[in-house]
């Protein structure tokens, strides 16, 4: 079984609807081609109970925990206090991150507000930042990452590698101009000769408004996942339509 | 104080990585605009295990549960009958659902497959689908849409007017050509003078390079709202720069 995760969005602004989430699936990709099975997202406030809580809980459910939002230099960006709490470490000064961010800034910028981006749960290793050098930080089981995209994405790319995975999660994907009711019963026989794989099926709708769904088979061993894939073209073909490999959405 | 309300999505397509959320944003907006709190999103995979605890445990914590996917034809299809069980009613054919979606579909098509989308919780109220007749349903404080991103837009917006809210969630925005470090301990006055309302600030960049800020005053009082963001505009002119009121993000 691969290692599991879980994904904490930390910010009021998903939550309110002004800000599109732009970070999630990001790191399902990553975590899917590491071989780290990403089991759950929660999106949560910007509100110190409820983030102690909430990496408490996950932290015990899963390998690993990714957070991203809130390490800023503003009052409610509290995510490194609340994860020093929630592992029960005390919260101080990273002096190394603290000395590349006054030489980076320069002295008169560092001001207060800044220099919180250098205090890190004792025992934290930073996460490089090469956009803006803020670092984030992993400790224990958990990771904390900003939210702004590019810095999360830079961040991310500097964890992954550190991270011991699994095999990779594999996929084939075919559509067909059908409509799922049609190929239920069919699906569910694959579904069920292959019990450790996910088959999904998923509607969608061209630009023109033809109607069509993706059959896409997943999971941790390639030889199954491709033997899924062509039982699935085969039930394609038995309906009396052209099964089109490649990507899940046209 | 508004009611709280938890969404959760249902579906693996989320969390492996192979489809970009299209729904939380939107229904995250409807219930701001209706004076109901989201709170809390989950994404959650297919599993049944899964899907009834976190709806048994959401529901208690939260108002309203919104629920989006897995109400289609397939065998994925589980979460009729997952909060049937979290809600601890059985499961049964809706005789009026049965009927609209037999008469639309005609008796042949309707096959095994496309009649599970008639079983409902014992109780539940359907919730209309102008698009493609099989319904969301509430039952008790669960509401539960489809996952394609147009059905749920139709049942939420069926939905929504039949739902007790309050004022709704308002907010002020500001955005200036300044970097979060250098207003950080102007905002956290103004947040300590209305403790009531969430007070943000979100880094962006523009297409040509140039970085700032979006400072944004929420809540659920009209007046407070408007007199903090009266006091961000001065805090941007305060530090030598022009307010630009509008849209968050540019």
């Amino acid at each position: 079984m691969p290692p599991t995760a879980c994904l904490l969005i930390i910010g009021n602004e998903i939550l309110s609807g002004r800000t599109q989430d732009a970070n999630i699936r990001f790191i399902a990709n990553g975590l899917a081609r590491s071989g780290i099975a990403l089991e759950e997202v929660r999106v949560i406030p910007d509100k110190a109970r409820r983030i102690v809580d909430t990496v408490a809980t996950c932290r015990a459910m899963f390998d690993h925990v990714f957070t991203t939002g809130g390490i800023g230099p503003t009052h409610d960006d509290i995510t490194a206090a609340c994860v020093a709490e929630a592992v029960g470490v005390p919260l101080e000064i990273h002096e190394e991150s603290y000395r590349k961010l006054e030489s980076y800034l320069g002295k008169e910028k560092f001001n207060k507000a800044r220099q919180r981006m250098a205090w890190l749960p004792r025992g934290a290793v930073p996460i490089e930042n090469t956009v803006s050098i803020a670092p984030g930080f992993s400790i224990a089981n958990v990771h904390v990452m900003a939210g702004v995209p590019s810095i999360m994405q830079s961040m991310f790319n500097a964890l992954l590698p550190t991270l011991e995975g699994g095999a990779p999660l594999c996929s084939v994907a075919w559509h067909a101009d059908l409509r799922e009711g049609t190929l239920a019963e069919g699906l569910e026989a694959i579904q069920n000769d292959f019990p450790t794989l996910d088959l999904g099926s998923y509607p969608f709708e061209r630009a023109d408004g033809r109607k069509g769904v993706s059959l896409v088979a997943k999971g941790y061993d390639s030889d199954q996942v491709a033997q899924a894939g062509e039982r699935i073209r085969q039930l394609i073909d038995s309906l009396g339509v052209t099964p089109i490999e490649g990507e899940p959405a046209p």
